[in-house]
Protein backbone atom coordinates (compact mmCIF):
# COMPACT_ATOMS: atom_id res chain seq x y z
CA UNK A 1 0.00 0.00 0.00
CA UNK A 2 1.12 3.36 -0.88
CA UNK A 3 2.33 5.80 2.27
CA UNK A 4 -0.34 8.02 3.43
CA UNK A 5 1.85 10.50 3.90
CA UNK A 6 3.21 9.99 0.21
CA UNK A 7 -0.46 11.06 -0.74
CA UNK A 8 -0.89 14.52 -1.68
CA UNK A 9 -2.83 16.87 1.18
CA UNK A 10 -6.09 16.39 -1.36
CA UNK A 11 -5.68 13.17 -2.37
CA UNK A 12 -5.16 12.06 1.59
CA UNK A 13 -8.82 14.14 2.36
CA UNK A 14 -10.30 12.55 -0.54
CA UNK A 15 -9.73 9.10 0.89
CA UNK A 16 -10.46 9.75 4.27
CA UNK A 17 -13.96 10.75 3.07
CA UNK A 18 -14.38 7.76 0.93
CA UNK A 19 -16.12 4.37 2.17
CA UNK A 20 -13.27 2.92 3.11
CA UNK A 21 -13.04 1.85 6.92
CA UNK A 22 -9.12 3.22 6.96
CA UNK A 23 -7.42 6.01 6.95
CA UNK A 24 -9.86 7.20 9.65
CA UNK A 25 -9.45 9.04 12.97
CA UNK A 26 -6.47 7.56 14.40
CA UNK A 27 -3.94 8.82 11.52
CA UNK A 28 -6.17 12.37 11.50
CA UNK A 29 -5.08 12.63 15.13
CA UNK A 30 -1.50 11.49 14.51
CA UNK A 31 -1.79 14.08 11.26
CA UNK A 32 -2.70 16.73 13.73
CA UNK A 33 0.05 15.88 16.34
CA UNK A 34 2.67 16.58 13.11
CA UNK A 35 0.98 19.88 12.20
CA UNK A 36 1.42 20.80 16.34
CA UNK A 37 4.91 19.94 16.08
CA UNK A 38 5.68 21.56 12.75
CA UNK A 39 4.20 24.99 14.16
CA UNK A 40 6.53 24.55 17.42
CA UNK A 41 9.44 23.85 14.86
CA UNK A 42 8.18 27.32 12.84
CA UNK A 43 8.40 29.56 15.32
CA UNK A 44 11.54 28.32 17.15
CA UNK A 45 12.93 28.64 13.68
CA UNK A 46 11.55 32.14 12.77
CA UNK A 47 13.24 33.17 16.38
CA UNK A 48 16.59 31.58 15.69
CA UNK A 49 18.83 34.24 13.47
CA UNK A 50 16.33 37.35 13.88
CA UNK A 51 19.20 39.98 15.98
CA UNK A 52 16.17 41.05 17.70
CA UNK A 53 15.61 38.20 19.20
CA UNK A 54 19.54 36.95 19.93
CA UNK A 55 18.93 35.98 23.61
CA UNK A 56 16.56 33.89 22.68
CA UNK A 57 17.49 31.74 20.16
CA UNK A 58 19.59 29.14 22.83
CA UNK A 59 16.31 27.68 23.60
CA UNK A 60 15.06 28.05 19.88
CA UNK A 61 17.36 25.61 18.73
CA UNK A 62 17.09 23.16 22.02
CA UNK A 63 13.70 23.21 21.16
CA UNK A 64 13.89 23.03 17.30
CA UNK A 65 15.90 20.44 17.79
CA UNK A 66 13.35 18.38 20.31
CA UNK A 67 10.77 19.27 18.20
CA UNK A 68 11.96 17.97 14.40
CA UNK A 69 12.00 14.56 15.61
CA UNK A 70 8.53 14.74 17.26
CA UNK A 71 7.10 15.55 13.51
CA UNK A 72 8.65 12.22 12.14
CA UNK A 73 7.24 10.50 14.48
CA UNK A 74 3.94 11.06 14.67
CA UNK A 75 3.94 11.19 10.70
CA UNK A 76 4.82 6.95 11.12
CA UNK A 77 1.70 7.05 12.97
CA UNK A 78 -0.68 8.26 10.57
CA UNK A 79 0.33 4.94 8.50
CA UNK A 80 0.97 2.67 11.37
CA UNK A 81 -2.38 3.74 13.00
CA UNK A 82 -3.80 2.42 9.73
CA UNK A 83 -1.81 -0.36 9.02
CA UNK A 84 -2.67 -1.71 12.57
CA UNK A 85 -6.46 -1.33 11.51
CA UNK A 86 -5.52 -3.21 8.73
CA UNK A 87 -3.95 -5.84 10.41
CA UNK A 88 -7.37 -6.22 12.31
CA UNK A 89 -9.19 -6.61 9.47
CA UNK A 90 -7.08 -9.51 8.21
CA UNK A 91 -7.86 -10.95 11.13
CA UNK A 92 -11.36 -10.55 11.35
CA UNK A 93 -11.34 -12.58 7.89
CA UNK A 94 -9.64 -15.52 9.21
CA UNK A 95 -11.77 -18.79 8.84
CA UNK A 96 -13.42 -19.77 11.13
CA UNK A 97 -15.29 -23.05 9.85
CA UNK A 98 -13.41 -25.40 12.95
CA UNK A 99 -13.55 -24.86 16.32
CA UNK A 100 -9.77 -24.62 16.41
CA UNK A 101 -10.00 -22.10 13.45
CA UNK A 102 -11.89 -20.12 15.46
CA UNK A 103 -9.67 -20.21 18.91
CA UNK A 104 -6.87 -18.95 16.09
CA UNK A 105 -9.47 -16.25 14.74
CA UNK A 106 -9.98 -15.13 18.11
CA UNK A 107 -6.47 -14.91 19.14
CA UNK A 108 -5.55 -13.30 16.51
CA UNK A 109 -7.93 -10.70 16.61
CA UNK A 110 -7.18 -10.33 20.42
CA UNK A 111 -3.70 -9.21 19.53
CA UNK A 112 -4.78 -7.08 16.66
CA UNK A 113 -7.31 -4.98 18.71
CA UNK A 114 -4.42 -4.45 21.82
CA UNK A 115 -1.98 -2.84 19.07
CA UNK A 116 -4.76 -1.39 17.30
CA UNK A 117 -5.24 0.35 20.51
CA UNK A 118 -1.64 0.77 21.39
CA UNK A 119 -0.71 2.72 18.45
CA UNK A 120 -3.22 5.75 19.20
CA UNK A 121 -1.64 5.51 22.74
CA UNK A 122 1.87 5.70 21.34
CA UNK A 123 0.46 9.20 19.74
CA UNK A 124 -0.76 10.38 22.95
CA UNK A 125 2.81 10.23 24.44
CA UNK A 126 3.97 11.96 21.42
CA UNK A 127 1.38 14.23 22.44
CA UNK A 128 3.20 15.03 25.61
CA UNK A 129 6.09 15.35 24.31
CA UNK A 130 5.01 17.95 21.72
CA UNK A 131 3.05 20.15 24.75
CA UNK A 132 6.11 19.97 26.69
CA UNK A 133 8.36 21.53 23.65
CA UNK A 134 5.30 24.40 23.50
CA UNK A 135 5.57 25.00 26.80
CA UNK A 136 9.23 25.83 26.70
CA UNK A 137 8.85 28.01 23.61
CA UNK A 138 5.95 30.09 25.61
CA UNK A 139 7.05 33.91 25.80
CA UNK A 140 10.21 32.81 24.18
CA UNK A 141 9.57 33.02 20.47
CA UNK A 142 9.01 36.16 18.25
CA UNK A 143 5.92 37.61 18.76
CA UNK A 144 4.98 37.83 14.87
CA UNK A 145 3.96 34.48 15.50
CA UNK A 146 1.82 34.07 18.53
CA UNK A 147 -0.70 32.97 16.28
CA UNK A 148 0.92 29.93 14.62
CA UNK A 149 2.19 28.88 18.27
CA UNK A 150 -1.92 29.23 19.19
CA UNK A 151 -2.48 26.74 16.61
CA UNK A 152 0.27 24.20 17.83
CA UNK A 153 -1.56 24.04 21.05
CA UNK A 154 -4.88 23.64 19.56
CA UNK A 155 -3.39 20.76 17.29
CA UNK A 156 -1.80 18.54 19.99
CA UNK A 157 -4.79 19.29 21.74
CA UNK A 158 -6.78 18.08 19.27
CA UNK A 159 -4.53 15.32 17.95
CA UNK A 160 -4.73 14.14 21.92
CA UNK A 161 -8.53 14.28 21.64
CA UNK A 162 -8.41 12.25 18.23
CA UNK A 163 -6.26 9.86 19.73
CA UNK A 164 -8.00 9.37 23.28
CA UNK A 165 -10.56 8.15 21.39
CA UNK A 166 -9.32 5.85 19.48
CA UNK A 167 -7.46 4.03 22.60
CA UNK A 168 -11.07 3.87 23.59
CA UNK A 169 -12.93 2.65 21.11
CA UNK A 170 -10.48 -0.56 20.35
CA UNK A 171 -10.14 -1.25 24.48
CA UNK A 172 -14.08 -1.91 24.05
CA UNK A 173 -13.67 -4.86 21.54
CA UNK A 174 -10.32 -6.38 23.95
CA UNK A 175 -11.49 -9.39 25.98
CA UNK A 176 -8.28 -9.20 28.61
CA UNK A 177 -10.10 -7.37 31.47
CA UNK A 178 -6.38 -6.61 33.00
CA UNK A 179 -5.28 -5.17 29.63
CA UNK A 180 -8.14 -2.97 29.17
CA UNK A 181 -7.55 -1.58 32.71
CA UNK A 182 -4.03 -0.63 32.78
CA UNK A 183 -4.06 0.61 29.37
CA UNK A 184 -7.78 2.83 29.79
CA UNK A 185 -5.67 4.47 33.46
CA UNK A 186 -2.69 5.22 31.90
CA UNK A 187 -4.14 6.68 28.70
CA UNK A 188 -6.59 8.87 30.98
CA UNK A 189 -3.60 10.02 32.94
CA UNK A 190 -1.62 11.00 30.09
CA UNK A 191 -5.16 12.89 28.23
CA UNK A 192 -6.07 14.77 31.49
CA UNK A 193 -2.67 16.10 31.55
CA UNK A 194 -2.09 16.64 27.87
CA UNK A 195 -5.49 17.99 27.42
CA UNK A 196 -4.98 20.75 30.31
CA UNK A 197 -1.37 21.82 29.06
CA UNK A 198 -2.94 22.27 25.84
CA UNK A 199 -6.17 24.35 26.83
CA UNK A 200 -3.83 26.59 29.25
CA UNK A 201 -1.39 27.46 26.24
CA UNK A 202 -4.30 28.05 23.84
CA UNK A 203 -5.90 30.64 26.25
CA UNK A 204 -2.72 32.03 27.21
CA UNK A 205 -2.43 32.91 23.33
CA UNK A 206 -5.87 33.61 22.41
CA UNK A 207 -5.77 36.33 25.29
CA UNK A 208 -3.01 37.80 23.67
CA UNK A 209 -4.30 37.40 20.26
CA UNK A 210 -7.02 39.58 20.25
CA UNK A 211 -7.51 42.97 18.91
CA UNK A 212 -6.26 46.06 21.50
CA UNK A 213 -10.26 47.49 21.38
CA UNK A 214 -11.33 43.57 22.72
CA UNK A 215 -8.18 42.19 24.67
CA UNK A 216 -10.41 42.72 28.07
CA UNK A 217 -13.80 40.82 26.84
CA UNK A 218 -14.35 37.40 27.80
CA UNK B 1 3.64 28.81 -6.52
CA UNK B 2 2.54 25.28 -5.99
CA UNK B 3 -0.25 24.70 -4.31
CA UNK B 4 -0.09 23.72 -0.87
CA UNK B 5 -2.79 20.98 -1.40
CA UNK B 6 -0.88 19.42 -3.89
CA UNK B 7 2.03 18.85 -1.56
CA UNK B 8 2.11 15.89 -0.29
CA UNK B 9 1.18 15.31 3.62
CA UNK B 10 5.13 14.79 4.16
CA UNK B 11 5.72 18.12 2.18
CA UNK B 12 3.60 20.20 3.72
CA UNK B 13 4.52 19.32 7.09
CA UNK B 14 8.35 19.94 6.25
CA UNK B 15 7.23 23.83 4.79
CA UNK B 16 5.13 24.12 7.69
CA UNK B 17 8.15 23.91 9.98
CA UNK B 18 10.33 25.60 7.73
CA UNK B 19 11.66 29.72 8.29
CA UNK B 20 9.25 30.48 5.16
CA UNK B 21 6.44 32.79 7.58
CA UNK B 22 3.80 31.13 5.30
CA UNK B 23 1.91 28.55 5.68
CA UNK B 24 1.29 28.66 9.10
CA UNK B 25 -1.29 28.69 11.35
CA UNK B 26 -4.43 30.04 9.39
CA UNK B 27 -3.85 27.12 6.44
CA UNK B 28 -3.77 24.52 9.35
CA UNK B 29 -6.77 25.46 10.36
CA UNK B 30 -8.41 25.07 6.73
CA UNK B 31 -6.92 21.95 6.51
CA UNK B 32 -8.24 20.61 10.45
CA UNK B 33 -11.85 21.75 8.57
CA UNK B 34 -11.35 19.97 5.76
CA UNK B 35 -10.62 16.84 7.84
CA UNK B 36 -13.41 17.08 9.69
CA UNK B 37 -16.00 17.65 6.84
CA UNK B 38 -14.22 14.35 5.25
CA UNK B 39 -14.86 12.63 8.16
CA UNK B 40 -17.77 13.63 8.56
CA UNK B 41 -18.72 12.09 5.25
CA UNK B 42 -16.30 8.98 5.52
CA UNK B 43 -18.92 8.29 8.40
CA UNK B 44 -22.10 8.61 6.05
CA UNK B 45 -20.43 6.76 3.68
CA UNK B 46 -19.75 3.56 5.87
CA UNK B 47 -23.48 4.16 6.57
CA UNK B 48 -24.71 4.04 3.00
CA UNK B 49 -25.14 0.74 1.61
CA UNK B 50 -25.28 -1.41 4.63
CA UNK B 51 -28.83 -3.24 5.22
CA UNK B 52 -28.77 -2.83 9.10
CA UNK B 53 -28.83 0.89 8.81
CA UNK B 54 -30.98 1.38 5.73
CA UNK B 55 -33.29 3.42 7.70
CA UNK B 56 -30.50 6.36 7.70
CA UNK B 57 -29.43 6.19 4.07
CA UNK B 58 -31.65 8.68 3.37
CA UNK B 59 -30.22 11.46 6.06
CA UNK B 60 -26.89 10.08 5.10
CA UNK B 61 -27.23 10.43 1.30
CA UNK B 62 -28.12 14.03 2.01
CA UNK B 63 -25.40 15.24 4.89
CA UNK B 64 -22.68 13.96 1.85
CA UNK B 65 -24.33 15.94 -0.60
CA UNK B 66 -23.97 19.00 1.95
CA UNK B 67 -20.72 17.69 3.39
CA UNK B 68 -18.37 16.76 0.30
CA UNK B 69 -18.04 20.65 -1.07
CA UNK B 70 -16.97 21.92 2.27
CA UNK B 71 -14.02 19.53 2.11
CA UNK B 72 -12.89 21.24 -1.14
CA UNK B 73 -14.12 24.59 0.29
CA UNK B 74 -11.52 24.49 3.23
CA UNK B 75 -8.74 22.74 0.77
CA UNK B 76 -9.06 25.99 -1.65
CA UNK B 77 -9.27 28.12 1.83
CA UNK B 78 -5.70 25.83 2.75
CA UNK B 79 -3.89 27.63 -0.26
CA UNK B 80 -6.37 31.20 -0.40
CA UNK B 81 -5.28 31.83 3.15
CA UNK B 82 -1.07 31.75 2.55
CA UNK B 83 -2.38 33.77 -0.61
CA UNK B 84 -3.70 36.45 1.37
CA UNK B 85 -0.44 36.31 3.52
CA UNK B 86 2.04 36.93 1.09
CA UNK B 87 0.40 39.48 -0.74
CA UNK B 88 0.40 41.35 2.41
CA UNK B 89 3.84 40.88 2.87
CA UNK B 90 4.18 42.32 -1.02
CA UNK B 91 2.45 45.71 0.29
CA UNK B 92 5.02 45.73 2.87
CA UNK B 93 7.49 45.21 0.23
CA UNK B 94 6.24 48.63 -1.58
CA UNK B 95 8.65 51.19 -1.71
CA UNK B 96 8.45 53.79 0.99
CA UNK B 97 10.75 56.41 0.13
CA UNK B 98 8.44 59.42 -0.53
CA UNK B 99 5.21 60.38 1.00
CA UNK B 100 3.15 59.91 -1.82
CA UNK B 101 4.85 55.95 -1.31
CA UNK B 102 4.34 55.93 1.82
CA UNK B 103 0.50 56.67 1.20
CA UNK B 104 0.00 54.49 -1.41
CA UNK B 105 2.59 51.39 0.87
CA UNK B 106 0.18 52.35 3.95
CA UNK B 107 -2.95 51.97 1.69
CA UNK B 108 -2.08 48.52 0.41
CA UNK B 109 -1.17 46.92 3.50
CA UNK B 110 -4.20 48.14 4.88
CA UNK B 111 -6.56 46.54 2.17
CA UNK B 112 -4.51 43.06 2.50
CA UNK B 113 -4.58 42.76 6.39
CA UNK B 114 -8.49 43.28 6.18
CA UNK B 115 -8.07 40.35 3.40
CA UNK B 116 -5.96 38.44 5.15
CA UNK B 117 -8.09 38.99 8.52
CA UNK B 118 -11.69 37.94 6.32
CA UNK B 119 -10.06 34.49 4.91
CA UNK B 120 -9.71 33.43 8.43
CA UNK B 121 -13.23 34.33 9.18
CA UNK B 122 -14.15 32.78 5.76
CA UNK B 123 -12.66 29.51 7.12
CA UNK B 124 -15.06 30.02 10.37
CA UNK B 125 -18.27 30.05 8.24
CA UNK B 126 -17.42 26.57 6.63
CA UNK B 127 -16.66 25.37 10.46
CA UNK B 128 -20.19 26.41 11.18
CA UNK B 129 -21.40 24.53 8.37
CA UNK B 130 -19.21 21.17 9.12
CA UNK B 131 -21.09 21.51 12.67
CA UNK B 132 -24.06 21.39 11.39
CA UNK B 133 -23.66 18.53 9.42
CA UNK B 134 -22.47 16.66 11.98
CA UNK B 135 -25.36 17.56 14.37
CA UNK B 136 -27.07 16.17 11.53
CA UNK B 137 -25.42 12.65 11.16
CA UNK B 138 -25.54 12.31 15.49
CA UNK B 139 -27.64 9.49 16.34
CA UNK B 140 -27.60 8.24 12.57
CA UNK B 141 -24.58 6.86 11.54
CA UNK B 142 -22.97 3.15 11.71
CA UNK B 143 -21.71 3.07 15.15
CA UNK B 144 -19.06 1.70 14.12
CA UNK B 145 -17.81 4.82 12.63
CA UNK B 146 -18.20 6.42 16.32
CA UNK B 147 -14.63 7.31 17.05
CA UNK B 148 -14.38 8.82 13.49
CA UNK B 149 -17.49 11.02 14.06
CA UNK B 150 -15.86 12.48 17.33
CA UNK B 151 -12.49 12.97 15.37
CA UNK B 152 -14.28 15.05 12.87
CA UNK B 153 -15.95 17.18 15.96
CA UNK B 154 -12.75 17.91 17.31
CA UNK B 155 -11.08 18.66 14.11
CA UNK B 156 -14.07 21.03 13.23
CA UNK B 157 -13.07 22.44 16.71
CA UNK B 158 -9.71 22.59 16.54
CA UNK B 159 -10.17 24.45 12.80
CA UNK B 160 -11.86 26.92 14.59
CA UNK B 161 -10.10 27.80 17.26
CA UNK B 162 -6.77 28.18 14.90
CA UNK B 163 -9.20 30.22 12.39
CA UNK B 164 -10.24 32.46 15.57
CA UNK B 165 -6.59 33.24 16.14
CA UNK B 166 -5.95 34.27 12.80
CA UNK B 167 -8.70 36.51 12.43
CA UNK B 168 -7.44 38.36 15.66
CA UNK B 169 -4.03 38.35 15.02
CA UNK B 170 -4.54 40.14 11.78
CA UNK B 171 -6.96 42.90 13.14
CA UNK B 172 -4.53 44.01 15.29
CA UNK B 173 -2.67 44.93 12.61
CA UNK B 174 -5.83 47.02 10.80
CA UNK B 175 -6.67 50.94 11.19
CA UNK B 176 -9.86 51.02 9.98
CA UNK B 177 -11.71 50.99 13.73
CA UNK B 178 -15.40 50.15 12.79
CA UNK B 179 -14.00 46.81 10.30
CA UNK B 180 -12.19 45.66 13.33
CA UNK B 181 -15.15 45.93 15.80
CA UNK B 182 -17.43 44.43 13.00
CA UNK B 183 -15.58 41.28 12.05
CA UNK B 184 -14.15 41.04 15.64
CA UNK B 185 -17.92 41.24 16.94
CA UNK B 186 -19.29 38.87 14.11
CA UNK B 187 -16.06 36.39 14.41
CA UNK B 188 -16.50 36.19 18.04
CA UNK B 189 -20.32 35.24 17.79
CA UNK B 190 -19.63 32.60 15.44
CA UNK B 191 -16.74 31.69 17.43
CA UNK B 192 -18.42 30.82 20.10
CA UNK B 193 -21.26 29.14 18.31
CA UNK B 194 -19.13 26.67 16.64
CA UNK B 195 -17.19 25.97 19.88
CA UNK B 196 -19.89 25.22 21.76
CA UNK B 197 -21.49 22.95 19.69
CA UNK B 198 -18.26 21.01 18.92
CA UNK B 199 -17.50 20.50 22.20
CA UNK B 200 -21.01 19.16 22.69
CA UNK B 201 -20.80 16.71 20.09
CA UNK B 202 -17.09 15.22 21.10
CA UNK B 203 -18.51 15.15 24.70
CA UNK B 204 -20.90 12.74 23.79
CA UNK B 205 -18.85 10.74 21.91
CA UNK B 206 -16.30 10.95 24.55
CA UNK B 207 -18.94 8.73 27.03
CA UNK B 208 -20.17 6.61 24.27
CA UNK B 209 -16.42 5.24 23.21
CA UNK B 210 -15.06 4.22 26.46
CA UNK B 211 -14.70 0.13 27.41
CA UNK B 212 -17.58 -0.90 29.19
CA UNK B 213 -15.87 -0.63 32.59
CA UNK B 214 -15.54 2.77 32.75
CA UNK B 215 -18.38 4.39 31.36
CA UNK B 216 -19.37 6.11 34.29
CA UNK B 217 -16.05 7.18 35.14
CA UNK B 218 -15.69 10.80 34.47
Amino acid sequence: MEKLTDLTVTQFTDVLASNAPAPGGGSVAALFGACGAALGVMTANLTIGKKKYADLWENAEAMKTLGTPLIGAFLQAVDEDTLAFNRLMDAMHLPKDTDEQKSIRREAMENATKDAASMPFHTLTLCEKTVSVLEQLTGKINPNCASDFGVGAASVQAAARGAWLNVNINLQSVSDEAFVKELFDRAKALYDDVSARAEALFARVDESCRPACNQTEG
